[in-house]
């Protein structure tokens, strides 16, 4: 690599404004965003996306589905180019960072290296997908599961979000309906930035995270049927009481899972009581379950720990407890050489580093069962994302686009 | 007390025939009832009950509360009468039990009476109190809380149910705005007969409950304010779940109770989780407590074991928890006269029976406050109340009436 190329640096400046312009499409009072998929604000940045990568020299394409790809030519187009970048959809009470930090550090790796006048061997992609969130259209992460073949186009295309408004009719709203199909362009692998979204770095004081996994999820519906009865009446010993068993069925999801800690987390974050009344006890909960881990073993076990507590404490209190799986995710094992790429990049750029697992879900993680895939994380504060509050150091953010840089000079080269 | 008095009985077939007749007045489909405190289906209980106090020579008035109070006449007009009489009101999805079978038996003893040709000594006066189960109208056993001074008629008469609609609308609306003033009709006693509500009796073969005492309550609001994050990237041991901190004082309520049983219990009936998801660790959760004693000192042992657990497990969960004490009732303590009375009833009638708390409150409860009052139980089946399945043998409903009528015969006294 020449010293140019070597000692490349992204304009810090330049991209932290670019995070800030964009925060204007669905600014909440509170300092977040608000641009659910395919809505104005959506059609806002992406025209935005669109106009400032055509102003980089890149090609833009749109396919089915309404995911961007921003072409930056090589010097061997036989090959299939470098994938980057992230998404610009946010929650409904998102913040500035999550997705929006890895497309736009896409783009300005592409202005740095036209800056540079970089030429890559091989040509690179920035990629905005649409629909990360999954908060107006399910499921999350939509695009990439369609690209690799989860979904058909039109199985997506169907999807309707709460006000009936389907993806297809959604798309041609904004006019993001797409001539290419989709998969249309090939990659050759894929790097994706990200804020880690947890509190593990910022704890450990590290400033990269290479991501050398993802985690696995199991999600659960369930529902317990004890008996409804009146509060000043039912003598304790008698009861069949559907929070004291939710409650005892929380506590052994978190025993359990802290038992496989680090390695494990199992959250209830769902519970409605039927017909809640203060001098009644609760006799029907519906409630949900998230299980996670980066190891199918741990996985499993988590499930027979949830399942084996359930049965005592139902068994002991007499009530009845469904337990049903809705989603199995198998764990993600991102690729080896994209993940030593990423390791190799931070290392030769001094930033303190640790290999970490990613606890959300991410499109990497999709692309990642079809081809090469890696991601970079940086700390957010206090571990907060999908928040208003959401926050990252500008600092940070620009050394997760500079590792970003060099991770894709490393797997394109450079040609000039 | 002559042979005819000392062996009377109630007429078995015609007390079960008017609890089925005046069921119909608001019959649900799962044959319960539905006849909310001065709608439509309460005035038609009403006329019924007015007409057929009327036929049965009483002297029906109505106080300004809508409270009935059907006057039977003593030899010895000079002394108030003993009371007896309960409500006509239910929950929403109620059963054709409670309340029903205290005022319907009341005006079978008088009919009884009637039949064999018996003069009390001191008058005796059937009573249906407005608005005993307090659903359409806070607060509940209004009408008998006014009558002890509670509240004033005008605080009582300016409620509003949920639609806007006052108390006195309501009442107009009906016709039943009485122009006695509440506590016009003195009482020198109450006796109230009931279904129990609650387990006991049926568990232990017993047909009457001696009630000697009714439960004091606490009610509290509880706040949980833990912190919201992301399910998947949050480690076990660095959440501040407030689902798990809800689930661990569920726990130390239920042991707390259960600790000081059987004179205690304590249920957590509400509990709501704020912008609940599947995937987001509970950061906000809102809850009620409902702790009962007819135990002051246990009453408040309730509440210091409450209190001392929130307060260890907040601090180790680095959670804040509100708690607000929102009502304090005192214990009832019933009057040992009249509560003798009903147990030499059931004795001298054969009925097996047991001394017992009642675990609702009750307007007798409210009454016992300022007039000499007692409670007859009978079982109900498995417990239930305030449920359409609300369930009582004719066997039962008629011993406890024949206990209410010997009870009312020895207080107030055979005359010929």
């Amino acid at each position: 690599m020449s010293p140019v190329a070597s000692n490349l640096q992204i304009d810090s400046a330049r991209l932290w404004g670019t995070i800030h312009e964009t925060a204007k499409f669905g600014a909440t009072p509170k300092g977040g965003v608000r641009r659910l998929t395919l809505g104005p604000e959506d059609k806002q940045v992406r025209d935005w996306f669109r106009r400032e990568c055509e102003a980089a020299g890149l090609e833009v394409h749109v396919d089915a589905l309404g995911s961007m790809f921003a072409l930056r030519k090589g010097r061997d187009m036989s090959k299939p180019p470098i994938g980057l970048g992230s998404h610009l959809d946010t929650q409904p009470t998102g913040g500035k960072f999550d997705g929006v930090l890895g497309t736009l550090a896409a783009l300005e790796v592409v202005r740095t290296l036209n800056d540079a006048g970089i030429e890559t061997e091989i040509p690179i992609c920035v990629v905005n997908w649409t629909n990360e969130e999954g908060s107006r259209f399910a499921p999350a992460m939509m695009a990439s599961a369609a690209y690799v073949g989860d979904f058909t186009t039109d199985d997506i295309l169907a999807r309707k979000d709460a006000d009936g408004v389907s993806v297809a009719e959604a798309l041609d709203g904004i006019g993001y309906h797409g001539d290419k199909p989709v998969g249309f362009q090939k990659l050759s692998g894929f790097v994706e930035l990200h804020i880690e979204q947890g509190p593990i770095l910022e704890a450990e004081g590290k400033t990269i995270g290479v991501v050398d996994s993802g985690q696995g999820v199991l999600w659960y519906d369930g529902r317990i049927t004890g008996f409804e009865s009146h509060a000043g009446t039912t003598p304790m010993p008698l009861r069949r009481d559907a929070l004291a068993t939710l409650s005892e069925i929380v506590l052994a999801m978190e025993s359990t899972a802290r038992q496989h800690g680090p390695k494990a987390v199992g959250t209830i974050g769902e519970a409605v009581i039927a017909n809640p009344s203060r001098n009644v006890i609760p006799g029907e909960i519906a409630f949900t379950v998230d299980c996670r881990s980066a190891d199918t073993a741990i996985l499993d076990a988590l499930d027979a720990g949830l399942r084996a507590a359930i049965k005592e404490i139902s068994t002991r209190r007499k009530v009845d407890v469904e337990l049903d799986l809705v989603w199995r995710k198998p764990p993600t094992h991102f690729d080896q050489k994209l993940v030593n790429a990423v390791e190799e990049a931070a290392k030769k750029l001094g930033f303190s580093h640790r290999r970490i697992t990613s606890g959300a879900g991410h499109d990497a993680c999709n692309l990642n069962t079809k081809i090469p895939a890696a991601m970079v994380f940086v700390p957010c504060k206090d571990g907060v994302s999908h928040n208003e509050l959401e926050d990252a150091t500008q600092v940070d953010c620009s050394a997760g686009a500079n590792v970003l840089m060099h991770t894709v000079l490393a797997l394109a080269g450079v040609a000039s």
